[in-house]
């Protein structure tokens, strides 16, 4: 496959941000099949915040993230023709179950590409959500290739986490909820950032009404700084971390224009910051959140500022991270 | 005070089971104060029981049980002279922190009566919702009479946990709930059962709806083996287990004559079962359960059985406790 064949793929035809409408209509398809999922709060946890923070409940999602909402919409969206070839993903993570459960409830094929060395339950779970998995050897093989290989053979559709105007569509449907149920004289909204998708969703959502500012973690800030400077930055580490969620080199150009216009300055948060912040949602709220889907909170907590809404975006978590954050929490 | 005296404060008015109309006056009250708690389900959840569960996340209520429904229900449903003195309970658990919230909303004087060997951290949780919490000491002072002289003194009225129409009427609204979400073709709703006032409030807000069945722990089945006798009958252990949240030494005579009424055949799991019920829920739905509030799901998952609705009933968990439950599970 040459390059611009390659391209064609790639880089179809979802490249301008969503309207407020486009946001209203995937809130239309994703009706009865996402879960609208609630606003939690705790006197006991306002006190901790020193601050009233409500918590938009993404981790009881279906899946466990937010994902799910960009995917089912972006697949209801489709072309019927197009949708039946089936679609491709490429993520170990959050994206690739959301896409796995939107795909099967479509009743159409569904294929993630991972590295062979992603973690075994990933994979597994993954699978038990339908999806085929295709792994490919991390080094040896280019992912793209055997992405577009296979997208060229069977006709399959990509669909990428975040720099996508149908899936950045999708993901502001958790705004539009926020919306509904914003309480009265709060107008701040934190949002776990990671390519962008939700957070720059989200503000497009709630443009006029709320001020949405992205949280990520120490050494991964990679949006506050690019909103900072006016131009896409990239982290400087390519090791992992504990909030690998939303753990992307740099944010998505789609989202960030989209969240430059937007976005107030983002919140840069700790790692214990963020285990400490699953502690509280255990103790009181019981939701269980994993390290990337917690940061938002964790600004809400250790950080000052007005009342405010937190998206808790995700709550895929192994064991030993869980106890992790209740032993530090 | 005289026995007729002490009589005549514990025993007042609310004898009688409330109606349908009760239970949805009780929801009126409530509404925009109580939470409105999602219906749960996940595919991967539904792989493991071998049935559909949707799972009602009263985890998620305020004071992280039902309870709050109940206190809620009852003191706003007060005279305002009565509900003026404030109020008073008996409990160092989830009931007494449903009532120092519910109070506290409610700006009125609110009493929680605790042995004095409680948990440090029960009695510090009940004061930071707002009570006054007031210590006896267990087998030299009767609980009763230090109840009933506080009660004496301050105009105070008891709100007993479950043996009282105006408690039942407010834990059923969680029924009317899921009689609004009931999933077509779902006719079985399992209930965690203590002393029976969820599990009949509950029942008697979906008559002739769906079949309510309670689930008890394994040892401390006495409303399981009422139902079969017809008669009230009582545990033989004296000594508290896992599942302290709903151990109650017999069912309350008003619940029980309306789940006599209305309820199927109650269901019985171990203590290891509702620890994995748990983690289930801790890995497929991202909440958090006490050993007590698990075990309809437990039923739900390691019983077998139509399609069902499985009422998670509280959320409050110590770590070592939570903990063990992810390492069974």
């Amino acid at each position: 496959m040459d390059d611009a064949a390659l391209k064609s793929i790639w880089e179809a035809p979802f490249e301008t941000a969503p309207t407020l409408r486009d946001i209203e209509a995937a809130a239309q398809r994703i009706r009865g099949h996402a879960r609208r999922t609630p606003l939690l709060n705790a006197p006991l946890l306002d006190a901790e915040a020193g601050r009233r923070v409500w918590v938009k409940a993404e981790c009881l999602q279906l899946t466990g993230s937010f994902k799910f909402r960009g995917a089912f919409a972006t697949i209801s969206g489709m072309p019927e023709a197009e949708r039946a070839r089936g679609v491709l993903a490429f993520s170990s993570g959050n994206h690739a179950q959301g896409m796995a459960h939107a795909a099967a409830l479509h009743g159409i094929p569904c294929v993630i590409v991972m590295p062979h060395d992603a973690p075994a339950v990933k994979i597994e779970r993954t699978r038990a959500y339908g999806a085929e998995v295709v792994l490919y050897r991390r080094g040896e093989e280019d992912r793209d290739a055997v992405g577009a290989a296979l997208a060229g053979e069977r006709g399959l559709t990509l669909v990428k986490p975040f720099d996508d105007g149908r899936v950045m569509a999708g993901q502001g449907t958790c705004g539009l909820e926020i919306g509904e149920d914003l309480p009265e004289g709060v107008s701040e909204v934190l949002v776990c950032c990671g390519g962008g998708g939700l957070t720059a969703g989200t503000a497009l959502a709630l443009e006029g009404r709320a001020t949405v500012r992205p949280a990520e973690p120490d050494g991964y800030d990679d949006v506050a700084r690019s909103l900072t400077s006016g131009r896409i930055e990239r982290n400087e580490t390519e090791v992992g971390g504990l909030c690998d969620a939303i753990l992307t080199p740099a944010p998505g150009a789609l989202p960030f224009a989209a969240m430059r216009r937007l976005c107030g300055p983002g919140a840069v948060v700790t790692e214990a910051e963020a285990l400490r912040a699953m502690a509280a949602a255990w103790r009181h709220l019981r939701i269980v959140l994993e390290p990337g889907g917690a940061v938002a909170l964790a600004a809400a907590l250790y950080r000052e500022g007005p009342d405010c809404v937190a998206v808790a975006s995700g709550g895929n978590v192994d064991r030993a991270t869980f106890e992790r954050a209740l032993a530090e929490g």
